[in-house]
């Protein structure tokens, strides 16, 4: 069922939400999958262990309030067993002493049913950089 | 056949490489999808006319030679008519004038079957940003 699939989807992206905004460690790695391959903001050029609820608590720690993502331009593909999904997020946080992160980057979502559950097995996310010879992030883009 | 659908995949993908070698820019876009839904390097966050052969062709008249790519850790994922790859991916180009451009980026592609052909209809390519303050690219990390 194509249309109940791309609506467990939608809804274990809309999970991953809102753990985050609960700043909920366990909750927002339950749909990883245990052998995903994370291509994340961050070096390094694939995450070292990024179903790690330590280090995502880590994360949360260093936080003030909640982690605020808007979801835009949302496409899920799926059929059978495999499904990928991409969308423009908005991401904002403010960090204990105050400064406020806040842009809009890019993320790619891979994923495969397993059990009758469907879970995370591959996560791009990124900030596009600029090709101006500063090679800098464009943190200020707007969709 | 799901092997048989990978085999594909992964051709299509040496197509690309070899089109890129060759700088054939008519060759290059052949296997995008007109509605692709591109992340790339630089910005915008969505590419305008990701499919542009003429975009790809003035990219190639300002380098003195080949764009090599090596592609590495390409996982495939494949169902019926949706599949996505993943990958690391060394780009080197030699700019006119001399300048060598060479690192290492990510690359996840997501395919569709149409009229039994796979077609790309997401792309997203980036590199790492360094949290230290500078959100500069890290383009000289090594997998």
């Amino acid at each position: 069922m194509a249309n109940e699939d791309e609506a467990a989807i939608r809804g274990l992206i809309d999970e991953r939400v809102s753990a985050l905004r609960e700043r909920d460690a366990a909750r927002a790695v339950a749909m990883l999958a245990p052998d995903l391959v994370a291509f994340e903001l961050a070096p390094p050029l694939v995450a070292d262990r990024p179903t790690d609820a330590a280090a995502t608590q880590a994360w949360f720690d260093g936080l003030a309030g909640p982690v605020e993502t808007e979801v835009r331009d949302l496409t899920v593909h799926v059929c059978g067993d495999v499904a990928f999904a991409h969308s423009l997020n908005r991401l904002r946080v403010v960090r204990k002493g105050g400064a406020v992160g806040a842009f809009w980057m890019r993320s790619t979502l891979g994923f495969r049913k397993r059990d009758g559950e469907w879970k995370i097995v591959h996560a791009h996310t990124s900030v596009p950089m600029r090709m101006d010879g500063t090679f800098t992030a464009a943190m200020d883009l707007e969709p």
